[in-house]
């Protein structure tokens, strides 16, 4: 098969940063299907590993990465019970694994979705890492529930990303929250309300532009942005008894003791952790993207694609990196093959 | 009234570091209870306040504090609707009020309870600061429920004080968890199983210990000793998806990072925070307060003081600071009036 890889961490302009191998295509394990790819998305989780898994020295086998994407069941294990072959299905995967950056993958059942029916390839390409991420970090670490939560405040830190778009949308459909997204530019301001968010707030001093858009404090704050960066103003922004939640990592320290006289909770969300630890309820992200295909269908919320690149090639690839990398995308980059 | 306070932040052996003073009875507000008070609890966050809150100047007033008591109600609020003059009561306070060393004190009734009938004075004053610590970390902020949780593990950092004695009996008989404390000493080892502790590790080479007791990593853990000294070995202890809890504070900032990839979730539990800031649902430290009295008469849960001083004098004062300073004091002191 034809896959898209690297054997070296390099800056994405160099020659060799992506190059294109003909590998063999895998054998689908008991609980797995084997995935002919129609269409992926580029998430920045992508060139975090890009830059940093093969610093020191060259890997003897390519690095294939990639965890988005849109196929058709071509063959299945001997266990597999949600899917048969020739099913339309959509996922993000296993970081565990090879990634989607291929024209086959095998991926674990019970991570994967039926595609939604009334989607292209690629606009539901752009759905599964962000729509798990999202929903996870919302409804399964910070507990928010429609039946205790409908009309309390979200604050999105970064809402015209892929996982902010999404989240703008699920927050205001799934659980009647009322969204604030931060943006500094015209584009991503005008995209954030097109997700639904009732206002935008300018990164550049938060706490004033919240306030200014009638906001003192937040029930819950989550960031897609940069944790250090933002806590300070997070501790300010948060209210008594609420609930921060954070997917960006943090490269040093963090002051968690500046929340403690408001019994603030704080929550990780990482999309991986469930097939990563073959956790007991890792079917529930078939259950998650079943939910997102639903809502999709029905219309309740639209895909977050924004850019498609025609051709799985090292050309667009290398282009999706670039965009993802400079900081600036709005909504999902996806590449058609 | 008799109040026994402090202008001045003194090592608990100098002479002044506790005084009497003779000072006005309070007047009740209109949510008010006036109380009379018969029985009072030491706390870690006493001496702590009494070490920090006036450590450069003399303050011009006396500082009391105290916030865990039992008494009579002596007086009403024309606001208040729970109680009548005359009613025994339970409570903890509000920390940004004078507290219980004194004779009388005045409380929000929306943070207090009937004390529970079957008790002592000297039982009952034992239990409100510390069951609403416990009860306000495992099912507020950690969001602990039977229905979904019964039969998952909890670990219990610091097992035998005043916090560590209650949680372990509410996590098992309120939630149906499965509890290992740690304690390094006998006697404080028998204490954890007496309050009801599945199984007791050390607090050395914590790790290990848990592994010897059978408990590879918990669902869940609580941290009563110290958040930074702890920080490595909940690391390492806590499942995917788990969540810890803590009361501690952290002198340092803490290595948030380094559970993102199991996705695990923290929360601070300060017991004041209600009260504090005013909050919409401060009356649930009156219907916790109610539960625990209840679980107290129904012989669900047994109090936990284990010493108690006989009068309001400066020196048992004093005294109750020095044993629980030490940091080695098993279940409550209490001071009878």
């Amino acid at each position: 098969m034809q896959a898209i890889g690297f054997k070296k961490s390099l800056a994405i302009k160099e020659e060799k940063s992506f190059e294109e191998f003909e590998l063999p295509i895998p054998s689908p394990g008991s609980k797995d299907l084997l995935i002919k790819i129609k269409a992926i998305a580029v998430n920045p989780v992508d060139y975090k590993i890009r830059q940093n898994s093969a610093k020191d020295t060259e890997l003897a086998e390519p690095k294939i990465i990639g965890w988005d994407a849109v196929g058709i069941v071509e063959a299945i294990g001997q266990d597999v019970e949600l899917f048969k072959i020739g099913d339309e299905v959509f996922y993000a995967g296993d970081i565990t694994r090879p990634g989607c950056n291929a024209t086959y993958q095998v991926v674990d059942e019970r991570i994967v979705a039926h595609k939604p029916t009334s989607l292209s390839a690629t606009e539901a390409a752009s759905m599964p890492l962000t729509s798990l991420t999202a929903w996870e970090l919302l409804f399964d670490r910070m507990n928010i529930t429609k039946e205790k939560d409908a009309g309390k405040t979200l604050l999105i830190i970064g809402g015209a990303g892929g996982v902010g778009s999404i989240a703008t949308q699920i927050a205001k459909q799934v659980a009647g929250l009322k969204v604030v997204c931060t943006a500094s530019r015209k584009e991503t301001s005008d995209w954030c309300l097109k997700m639904g968010a009732d206002a935008v707030a300018n990164h550049q001093d938060l706490v004033s532009e919240c306030e200014k858009a009638g906001f003192i404090a937040f029930d819950y704050i989550v960031d897609f942005v940069n944790l250090n960066h933002y806590w300070d103003d997070m501790v300010t922004l948060i209210k008594p008894q609420g609930h921060i939640g954070s997917i960006t990592g943090s490269d040093k320290p963090i002051a968690l003791n500046k929340l403690k006289n408001k019994s603030v909770s704080f929550s990780w969300e990482f999309m991986y952790t469930r097939p990563m630890f073959s956790t007991d309820d890792m079917i529930e992200q078939h259950r998650i993207l079943k939910n997102i295909a639903e809502l999709l269908d029905d219309k309740k919320i639209i895909p977050t694609t924004n850019t498609v690149l025609n051709g799985f090639t090292v050309e667009n690839l290398k282009l999706a990196h670039e965009m993802l990398e400079s900081g600036t995308a709005i909504g999902k980059i996806v590449i058609s093959f």
